[in-house]
């Protein structure tokens, strides 16, 4: 890689700074995260249900990731007990809606990889 | 959740199939065997040399399980040695569509991402 491939992010590089910055955007529990919060600003027990199964130390640490990344933004008040919420960035919106995008795809087309796993399924057993 | 919600799959609810589809697709190297194969169909070891960094048993496991979905199809011609090839299939083209347009748009925002980053660790450092 000579000095001008470095100035253009390219993930397929494996060094390259924006690869882990997919895999933080791509994670399992980022995707649901970062869409979930197109909803709306949420606490931390309530995106916590809205992500179910997610375990409260594996949400925090998306979160945390996310923040410093720039796409949640966290802001906590100084009331006792602290009050914490989780909202989008501008950055974090435009890259939730790519992820929805994707989620409702997948959704969408459910059937179809269903269907392709059985097909699959059925052929390995037919030569086993 | 009722016998209704179960037909509309819903990756928010933990047990929905949608989940580990998704997981499949947005996973690590999925993402980049998927967006590599949107520039036409590679052998093992060429796809394996554009998703750089990948190892030989990662990608195999990638790539049987995006074909068990029907993201991708293997070909093998019955020669010797045997010439296998993988391509999208029409669901794996959208799909990949939309993993490059994530990726496109990380790679561009890379520079906000990496400003937030540092924002983010000087804020902490003068709170330490």
């Amino acid at each position: 890689m000579d000095e001008l491939d470095q100035l253009v992010p390219d993930v397929f590089a494996r060094d390259c700074a924006s690869r882990p910055v997919l895999e933080h955007v791509a994670g399992r529990w980022a995707i649901l995260a970062l869409a979930a919060l197109r909803e709306g600003t949420f606490r931390f027990n309530a995106l916590r249900r809205r992500v179910d199964g997610v375990s409260e130390k594996m949400l925090a640490q998306t979160l945390q990731t996310l923040e410093r990344d720039g796409f949640v933004h966290r802001r906590a008040e100084p009331t006792i007990p602290p009050k914490v919420e989780y909202s989008l960035t501008p950055l974090g919106e435009e890259t939730a809606d790519k992820l929805a995008d994707l989620i409702e795809f997948v959704e969408a087309r459910l059937p179809d990889v269903l269907a392709a796993r059985q097909a699959y399924d059925e052929a390995r057993a037919a030569h086993a």
